[in-house]
Parts: C-alpha cells; sequence; structure tokens
C-alpha cells in the first residue's frame, strides 16, 4: 500500500496551524485585559512520518486505521507558568463549541509511573475541505507546566534512545530529575498569588503610560 | 465617551488572524494536489482607529453603534492570478459553515462607477471569549485579481488624498489606468488554460522528483 | 556523489531569511517616516532540488560546481508599486556594506526578447557557520513592479511547461499580456507623485490620530 | 523634549529582528547535522517606551544620553536545555563577525546576591538606515537555561511589584524557588551525555527514514 502521506497529512497541519492561533488569541485577550495569563506558549507539530510508521509497527496498527486509532498524528501543546494555571486552560477547553471533546487524561493527579505529569484531552477537530464538506480529524492537546515540560522532552529522548528500556540507573537520575521538576512547580506554586499581581501591576502601569507617550 | 479601543478590537484581530489561518490553507491544500490554485495570497487588517472615527464622522454612525454598522472593522483580502478563479474562491466561502454570510455584492460583474472591481462578503464569525461563550462579529471578505488590487490601492489613497473630490484630469488618469488593469485581467484570461496546465505539470514533476532525491 | 542536500542548502537558507529581514525593516523605515516606501513586498525561496538538477543537465554544470555556477540557489525578489520606485531600491543596495554586489544586469533598460523586464543583482553574501567561519554565498536578488512580477510569472511557467519551446500562437499572446503589463505601469507612472503625496498625507494624518486617541 | 519613540527605536527592533533570525538560525545548523542544538529557542524585544521612562528617572539618565546609557534598548535572549550548552553559545557568539563585542558578563560563575544567573553581552551591532550609512547600536543579549528563566521572570514581575524592595518573607521564597531551579539544573547535567546522544540517535533515525518514505 503507498500513501500520499502529504495529503493525508494535510487537514492535521491545518487543524494544528487553527488551533495554535486560537490559543495564541486566548493569550492575547489575558493581556489585553490586564490579568496574569494562564497561557505562557504554545506549540504544535504533526507527527513525523518515521514516528508514525514506528509506532504503527510497535501498536499493531493497521496503515489503514492510523487516523481512527493514532491520537496524536495532529498534537498541540500548552505551556503555563504555574500548576493552577492548568486548571484554568482546562476551564477553557470545556467552554469552547469549535470542537469536541473525546476524551480527558489528567496525568497530574494521577502521574504516570515514569513520573509524567500532562493534562490530556483528544479532540475531535473540524476542517473545512476544499473538495467539499468538513473532515473531522482527532487532535491531542496536551496542557503542562514550563517544568513539567523540560522533564517530559528529556524523558521522551531517553524512552526513544533506550526503546522503552532505560538502565536502571539513568531511569533513577531521571526520577531525580522529576523530583526536582516537581519542587520547583511546588516552590513556584507558593509564590503564585504574589506574582500574578505583579504581573498586573506591570501591565496596568505600562499601558496607562504607552497612551500618554 | 471612553472608548478601550484595544479591548473592543480584540476578536476583531482574532477573527482576521483567523481567517487568514483557513484561506491560507486552501491554498496549501490546492498545492499538495497538483492543482492551480484559485487563492494567490491572503491578507489581512484591522481598521485603524483613526480610519474608524472618521468613517463614524461622515457617515454619522455612533460610536457605541460602530460594532453593527461599520462592516469592515476586520477585513480579509484574497488575491487570485485570474478572473475565473474568483468564482471558485466565492464557492469555497459559501461552502464553509464556520461562519455565516450576511451579504454578497459583485462588484466584478457590476462595477463601481470609478472603476473599482471586487468580489464582497460580508461574514457573521464567532469567536470564543475568555469570559465566556461566543462573540460573532462581522467581517468583510474581498475577492480580487492582482490587477484589481493594484488599482484599487492607488484610488483608495487618491481618494482619501481629496476628500472623495478627485479633481476631473486626475480621474481621467485613474480611468486610463482602471483600463489598463482590465485589458491586463483580459489578456491573462486568454491564456489561463495554457498557464493552468502548465502550472500543474511543474508541481508534479517537483513533487515526483523531490521524492527521489 | 550522493549530495547531502539539505547541509549543502542550508546557508542558502539563512541568506534569504536574513536578506527578507532586511528589505522588510527598509519598508518598516520608510513606512515610520511618512514617506512612500519603495518595496511593496519581499519574497524569497530556495531552489528547489529538482529544479537544481534539471538546470544543472541543461547547462552541464557538474553537481560539485553548482555553487559557483548557479547563481540562484538563493533568490530574493523585491516588488514596487511603480517603474520608478525601482531605481530607488537600487540606490539603497548599492550603499550597503553587509555584502557585495557581483553583477548587475538592467533588463527594464534592455528587456529580453521575451518580454521579460526586472532590475537583477547578483550578490555575494556572508553566512557565519557553525564550524566557524564565513561562508561566503551568492544570491540573486531582483527588483520589479508588480505588473512586471505578474507576467514574469506566467511566462516561467509556460517556458516551463514547453522546455523553452513556446508554440507561435501562445508566444503571440505572451507578448500582448506583456504589452498590457507595459502599459499598467505608464498609466501608474503617469499618476505616481498624486499617490506619493496622497500616502503621506495618510501616514502622517493616521500617526498623529493614532497619538491622540 | 518631545521624542519620537518610534523612530528613535525603529534601528533597535530591526537589530532585535536580524539577531533573532541569526541565533535560530545557528539552531537549525545544528539540527540539519544532527548535533544536539545547544539553543532551545530565542526572544527578543524592543524595551517599551513605559519601561525607558522610568529606567531613565531612576538611573538619572538624560532622555537624549538614552542610546548610549540605556544598554538594553534591544534584547534578545537564547535558552538553553543545559548549563553546559551556554559555554557553547558563547563560543559561537564570540566568535562571529557581523558585530562587536563591547561587554560580557558571567552571572553564572558570579551569581547576583538575589539568586539571578544568566551570562550576558552587550554587543554593538550595525542597522542599515534609508538616509544612508549605518548606525551602531548597542543590544544585549543574555543566555540562560529553561530554569534559570523560569525564575529569573518570576523576580523581575515581583522587584517590579514592590519597586526592588521585596518583603523579607517573599525573598525567602524566592530564594528557595532559586535553589529549586539550580538544583533541576544540576540534576539534568548529570543527565546531559545520555540526552545528547539520544537526540543524535533521533535526528539521524528520522532523517533516513523520511528520504526512504
Amino acid at each position: 500500500m503507498t500513501i500520499e502521506w502529504e495529503t493525508l497529512l494535510a487537514p492535521y497541519k491545518q487543524a494544528v496551524n487553527e488551533m495554535k492561533i486560537k490559543l495564541k488569541g486566548i493569550r492575547e485577550q489575558y493581556q489585553l485585559s490586564s490579568r496574569h495569563t494562564p497561557i505562557e506558549f504554545v506549540t504544535g507539530r504533526v507527527k513525523p512520518v518515521s514516528s508514525i510508521i514506528q509506532k504503527a509497527e510497535r501498536k499493531n496498527i493497521p496503515l489503514d486505521k492510523i487516523e481512527e486509532q493514532m491520537q496524536d498524528l495532529a498534537g498541540v501543546r500548552v505551556m503555563c507558568q504555574f500548576v493552577g494555571d492548568i486548571d484554568t486552560v482546562v476551564g477553557l477547553i470545556r467552554d469552547r463549541t469549535d470542537f469536541e471533546i473525546v476524551e480527558e487524561r489528567d496525568y497530574i493527579k494521577h502521574k504516570k509511573r515514569s513520573g509524567y505529569r500532562s493534562y490530556h484531552f483528544v479532540l475531535r477537530y473540524p476542517v473545512h475541505m476544499i473538495e467539499g464538506g468538513e473532515k473531522r480529524i482527532l487532535v491531542e492537546l496536551q496542557i503542562r507546566t514550563l517544568a513539567m515540560n523540560f522533564w517530559a522532552t528529556i524523558e521522551h529522548s531517553l524512552q526513544y534512545k533506550y526503546s522503552g528500556k532505560i538502565p536502571r540507573e539513568i531511569e533513577e537520575r531521571l526520577e531525580r530529575a522529576a523530583e526536582a521538576a516537581f519542587l520547583l512547580d511546588e516552590e513556584m506554586s507558593q509564590i503564585r498569588g504574589e506574582v500574578q499581581e505583579a504581573q498586573q501591576i506591570i501591565s496596568k502601569k505600562r499601558g496607562s503610560m504607552e497612551k500618554s507617550n
């Protein structure tokens, strides 16, 4: 079977682009209203073809079933400054009507054995096709703090290198790093209220001064 | 009355950004399928506050009514290579379900006395707000050829300079320029089929060669 | 011989990105100073690998000589509103010290037999490499009006389709289109002074109004 | 004295844009050569006018001297994954010839009393002006890890809120957060070699698979 990967993945790329614009728009609305924004930055990607093929082999997904069975062909990620911001973003996502929520998984309350923490949504997102009609595709949305993201990036590289079988010694170092990331998030949470107030003062002051200049 | 312009215009900016991503996505879908794309490029802007105020004065629109009565606070423009491409884009817009069409005006079949040619839509576009719920705002979408756009840009500058009362002599020059733009579009239409075929050959050849390298 | 195309072309991509930022910066400087900008928009591209290979075959360029003998691996294009703007841009390019001019060709005073009009520079542009040191690569810079660009795009497609041997009948249509593009440029030149003044008035008025709002 | 802020700051904006493109280009060169990139991401900003005025008052800088005496009108920031990456970036900066280094400050070896860690350069960067000639302006470049950046952002907000006089209790919390950030960097350094190898394997594998698909 030959797959036209570019054509297959085009609507996924489109969905990633649209979701990024929408999530960045939320950040701008917060900034304009001089409130602490729960969204620090947003990234997105379409899964590389090589990773799709490897995952399909590993999980025994036939190539003609990947659109239904692989939920992260389109992936969007929101990074937050504070753990408490994640709830705010989760609330904003649940409120929207321009896509459907298929699944929610809270790996923050229930972190994975590896130490992985993150909040996941699987969304069904409508993309308009030039042939007419909508194609409703799956998009995975991950919400996490900067520290969670930092650790997850590194763990992902190592899982990949060791094909999921990380040697015990390296696993222990990873665990210590996970604890350090968790500690950083904890310390930051202690100071969150203070920082949010400060950010409001800054953006209000800046706003009023820019006007008078 | 003090208006918080940035806050008022934020959803308009968001709508412009989303529409641009969606229209550029259409172009990419055509390119991927090795077909002539009817969309050459896309621009968008939120009307500058100074222009809003001037237009409100000129048209006697009270400032608390501009959101309903000024249809071009958010403006998006699609440029096409050929006059015939405009119909294709009009068809694609009518097919979509992510906004509503409020009005259509065909200044190509019925060009304005000034020589202005363009196809206009007024859309009602839903923007999600962080306070919850959607705000359904007006967006003006203009579709025109490169030659039409070229002329319209220049006419707009002159209308502005002379507050709508362009001296007779300059008006005559503008008319000759409009005729030259029209002639260019006519000549291009003669050659459209040829060029479209050529573009398909190029993108197919390129596609297959890139794969083998 | 296997060529690592991505690695070979990386500094060309870098040069295109830097040149685009620099040329767009010129446009912004004009806009800020409330003067008509001679630069309407800027595009750039690295030549696709398939086109490089075809051109190398056609012109008998050995693949290990393409960096010296193919001058348009990196291509940047400036579009102007008026023919007279081209001279201004040429002057700005000659003034710069961040690259060297290798060659200039004026296809406006001396248009090609095909009808092609454009002003060309070949530049030697320094790119910093992570291995240390600069790599000084060739970049082709084309400067033309919107009408010249419109026609050139179409002619390029047809040359490609007919491998340089365009049938007589189509060639005649192309010539008529070239004349229409030329006529449009002529008519526009008649009106240039008027439009430039108008643009200054607009940007000054807008600037002063934005400040008071 | 009235200052045309937009005109004054235009070359600073240009320098920020050029530096960002150059630093992102370094990252791409590393990615293409399948090596761990020392540059995770790059941000930049021109100092807001309100902050310039406040800082000028605080430091007694006359407004006609800010270009020489305020070194961070243009600010660019490089974020690294590992502390060890900072040295690599410092080396790359010292190697370049497209700007001059005016000053270096190593707040990593010698962290500030507040807990602030970062590596600073002050550069003299040439911007081409449309009036002819170059303007050589100051640009501040900061290089730091993600954890250092995270902490610094928060400390900056609180300094601002309390006008530099943070209450003792909040200062203590900030110190604990600084320690947590430092610990995270330490744990990451332990694992750096492993992760770098893993990233090379991933990008090589991906590269070779993409080619065969």
